[in-house]
This record gives C-alpha cells, structure tokens and sequence, in this order.
C-alpha cells in the first residue's frame, strides 16, 4: 500500500475529503521528522517508537583492491514495535 | 515525545479538538497494523516503507547449560527510511 491508497483507505473511513487527509498525513510526517531530527524519539499508541541512533564512523576495506576509505557516521532511524502489534503479529503467523 | 504529547502538537498545528486528532491517529494507526498483518507493505511519502520480515525458526543453545531450544518462526516490523528523511538526518549531523 503506497501513500496515495492509504489516503484513499483513511478518506474512505474518516468519510472525509482525500485532501485533508493528505494534508493530515504530511503533517503528521513532517512533525514527526522534526522530532526526529532534533533527537528525540516518537510513540505511536499500538504501534511503536521511533528513534534515531548514530552509526558510528567506520574504516571499510575493499576486499579486493584493499582500498580503506573512511566511511563518515551517519543517523539512522529504528523503529521498534510495540508489545501489542508484536502480538498482532503472532497471532496472524499461527492461524 | 509521546502519544499524546504528538497529539496535543498536532492539534495546535491542525487548529482540531485533541479527540478529533486522537481518532485519526488510531485510525491511521489501526489501518497500518491492519495491511501489515495482511502482508503488505506501507509507503508513508518523505518518511520511509514499513514492511513485514519472517524471521525463521532457529535453535538456540544456551551457552552454560548446552540446553537447546527451538525459537519458533516470527514476525516483524521493518521500518526502512525514505531517502530524503536520510537527507534531512544527514543535514543535521553535519550543523
């Protein structure tokens, strides 16, 4: 499901015109980015967390030109799922 | 920032009623878990893909009383982030 059939599926339920869902939807994202970006972490009730970690830097090398080049560190969002959709998802692997 | 520190930010910026806020997030919420369990993935535009992964059943030795145990197959959430939210956290690093 991409973003375009997910504001389709939301407008649907929330009997609501799609572009106020969309603009919901960026909104929702762009907070959530923002949160991110200034190192924090977010929660979705039933859902999960989102963090951001730093990746440390790392010397790579090349395994076959043995080439070593600096590979700089980087912030990489992790999301962790919640207990609850964690049991969602076990259920749904039994049946 | 959690759930409900989201959605009191997002019903300032949206100018809604906190409750009217609340119902669209566990909707959007509850509509995600819905598609994940089904299989599918999810695009959330600038953001990232939420994705389900099989993890297959492994035996596990403990590593003091040799014991072994079978871990049954399982589910999981995979959260893989959009390149321009990579862009933004790149950004960031560097200022």
């Amino acid at each position: 499901m991409n973003h375009k059939e997910l504001i389709t599926a939301l407008a649907i339920k929330m009997n609501a015109p799609k572009s106020f869902v969309a603009d919901l939807l960026e909104l929702t994202v762009s907070t959530c980015i923002d949160q991110l970006n200034n190192g924090k972490t977010i929660g979705f009730q039933g859902f999960g967390n989102f963090e951001v970690r730093k990746k440390v830097e790392r010397i790579s090398v090349h395994p076959v030109s043995q080439v070593r080049t600096l590979i700089p560190p980087k912030l990489v969002v992790n999301f962790k799922q919640s207990n609850l959709l964690k049991d969602k998802l076990k259920k749904s692997i039994q049946s």
